[in-house]
């Protein structure tokens, strides 16, 4: 794939961290909830190693907020969820999967609940604010519907524990997994948790005033410096390994949350009356035809795909390679497809590449590496 | 501003026109409704005076259209548009104004009338497909709402009709303005309209067949050789001589549609309870508190900005530059700007540039250039 340049104007949003992101060295970024969001910082072997050995920090500011309060918020945080998420206590957050009418994934965010009624739905790249605004107004629930000023910044890797102890304090260290406390520093408001969107461990910082992103960089990236820490990004090797779910990546537009291995995060048969309800009794009862699934690419050393790959099986197509990486840990190639049901591993499956070729490649289990 | 490099992966769509572009020198790129769009072809000067002077060829495929079908689609469009456009002839669009239940505006599309209970809704950047199956399915109306196979290709200049007239016909030239007519092209299934999003005239050549991206563009690149047609995007430049809205470069998060000068474009008083109705009526009883204003601004040419800017009167904020250029045709810098109200052209403002400096600006009529 050519290099391009990204236009960067004022229809798109500077993340709080975006000029400490320059000055630390950014030179690839994407579009994210309509936000420019790091992609890389010059070196991805280098990036990939302090992820999964030492410690990174990322700016994730493009994982929006929608915040949804009011004595109706439980009820309407309930409908919009295909999971039974209201057990969460103030302060725990759970992984949401969110359907339309028809039983479509469109977005899979976490949600935390921050208080009794009030809630944050930290969101993947799409107009939830929207989606929410609609289904609460249409039915007249007495809520609010925002963005606040929130913005994650992410510490990843085995030493991240250690990091975010060196800057608030050993408390942190009794924060369970997807629990989140309020915190300050040098008086910059936050909420801390034990999350982030890699298997590498670690805690997401939430900056509650945008007008301190680059102090709140510096101040994470003093006390990391012991550590090793440097700049990093949701990194794009690592997540494939691990099969952590990258929704429009690793999806089609009508993808189902079945087909997406979401089974275990649904409470579809609960009393609730939630969005996609009846469309995914039904389509459960039905079963997939097709599914998230890992595939090995032989061969010499892939680069990442820059749009989806046919798989064919004796020229007939059988689905899509979604996201396909070297992983460095495996010496392999891996990927992360969209498979019609039924394909067993000893079948014998070609990939078209971007690049001209065409690869065998056999099914296996997910995740990659746990 | 630094120059940064696009990621380009799996997670954002490539039009069907992307090779095409690339094979066409594309330099830069945005992401626009979840798909690469072309800003830049490494010459901006040059793109300017084509498209002020010649005939250009731009992908704005990720204008990407919301298709409403159905025996309810009609009454659907009504109350999603801050409009009355339910008169529209099949064959008409009409710019569409659509507003959220608190009267703010999330979206400026053109919608056009593909057949009685058929409409195309063609999006600025927002995931409108979302918001309009929430309400449809809310509401349980007998309609489907989805993204069909339609990417537009816009031809624009003054040279656009000679060349749309070479590629289908002098038929064309009885197109009138905002009218789309169906046609083929070896066999590539198209609707034809005189629309686009420039002040120089033209014609969008909605593709109905993503397979055929690069045969379109080298057909219409034929057609154009004799006028000098090369490839361009939708020009920063000469939009904002010409004041034409870039939703959310312009509007802040919150604008309603008086506040971006859309009053000529709002049927407020209909009788149809289309969503905001009770809120900009509200709106426009208090009258807007700020609305987007053009300004000159002193000074060497200044080039565009990267984010908003603070306007100052004697230090108090009192709005903010949205979006600055540099004007070739009038040889001054010029802006549009959200602006508090009341502010006559003897006031001196004070712009705080990204670049460090302070530029005494005034305010002026838009458009600059109609």
């Amino acid at each position: 794939m050519s290099q391009f340049f990204l236009s960067i104007g004022p229809r798109v949003h500077k993340s709080p961290f975006f000029d400490a992101t320059v000055a630390a060295g950014v030179t690839h970024f994407s579009i994210y909830n309509h936000m420019f969001m790091p992609t890389y910082y010059g070196d991805p072997q280098a990036e990939y190693r302090r992820l999964t050995e030492g410690v990174a920090m990322w700016d994730v500011a493009a994982q929006r907020q929608v915040e949804i309060t009011g004595i109706d918020a439980t009820d309407l945080v309930d409908v919009l969820s295909a999971r039974d998420v209201t057990g969460c206590r103030v302060g725990q957050a759970k992984y949401m999967p969110m359907c339309d009418h028809d039983g479509r994934l469109i977005n899979d965010p976490l949600v935390l609940r921050v208080d009794a009624d009030r809630w944050w739905i930290s969101i993947s790249d799409g107009d939830m604010l929207l989606w929410c605004r609609a289904v609460a107004f249409e039915r007249g629930l007495e809520v609010s519907v925002e963005e606040p000023d929130v913005s994650p910044m992410a510490v990843q890797g085995p030493k991240a524990e250690d990091v975010v102890a060196a800057l608030l304090g050993d408390w942190v260290r009794q924060i369970r997994f997807f629990e989140y406390r309020p915190a300050e520093i040098d008086g910059i408001p936050l909420w801390v948790g034990r999350a982030g969107w890699s298997k590498q461990g670690g805690f997401e910082l939430y900056l509650l005033d945008h007008t301190r992103g680059t102090d709140l960089w510096e101040l994470v990236a003093s006390a990391g410096a012991p550590f090793g820490i440097g700049p990093g990004a949701p990194n794009y090797v690592e997540r494939v390994e691990g099969a952590l779910l990258s929704y429009r990546a690793d999806t089609e537009w009508d993808t189902d949350p079945f087909e997406a291995r979401l089974d275990r995060w649904l409470d579809i048969d609960r009393d609730t009356d939630f969005i996609g309800k009846a469309a995914l009794q039904r389509k459960r009862a039905a079963g997939p035809r097709r599914r998230l699934t890992g595939l090995f690419v032989e061969g010499e050393p892939l680069a990442p795909n820059s749009h989806p790959w046919p798989i064919v099986i004796d020229g007939d197509q059988v689905g899509r390679v979604r996201a396909v990486a070297h992983s460095p840990r495996l010496r392999r190639n891996i990927a992360l497809a969209m498979l019609r049901t039924g394909i067993t591993t000893d079948t014998a499956l070609e990939v078209e590449t971007e690049f001209g070729d065409l690869r065998r490649a056999v099914v296996t289990d997910l995740p990659f590496i746990s």
